[in-house]
């Protein structure tokens, strides 16, 4: 099982994450978060098909909000209790996503 | 453009909604509202396709929530200010998915 990440850790993969993001994730409520933000719902809900498909096959699944254009996209780790590699990873394929 | 609906209208249309359901929707904060719990994240995103799909040809889109197989939903016509038979519409297509 994936492991709870330090807050040095965190704070380490938080910053490989959001280099050269134009929009970066921040901890929101102990949880990986950040708001996309895009031109209409085909385009948002596009993402969300392209990001449940990386997170079925991952087996760890987001907790999002979306309406029309926007995704608000929150992460954690049930089993660990926090935020472990898995957030990031999933994170990481959802910017793939969009790239 | 749909108009908002009046109090009683809104409670006719509830009643005709949730008629023969075995979970209904509620009105809250101002909105046509309902929980759908799934077994899983498969499940629960497949209904969301479905439901997108409509939502687009409706150019009608949902307020969601998701985590794993909960689908938390929230329905209602900015343009009008409140809920209007849009959103009914929209609630009943969402039923139909699921059965």
């Amino acid at each position: 099982m994936a492991a709870r990440l330090s807050d040095t850790e965190l704070a380490a993969a938080l910053d490989e994450l959001n280099e050269g993001l134009a929009s970066g994730w921040k901890i929101e409520d102990g949880k990986l978060a950040k708001r996309f933000v895009f031109d209409d719902f085909v385009s948002a809900f596009s993402f969300m098909t392209a990001a449940a498909l990386t997170a079925e096959r991952m087996n760890h699944h987001p907790e999002w909000f979306n309406v029309y254009g926007r995704v608000d996209v929150a992460l954690t780790t049930h089993d660990a209790g926090g935020i472990t590699r898995l957030d990031f990873e999933l994170a990481a394929a959802m910017e793939a996503a969009v790239a």
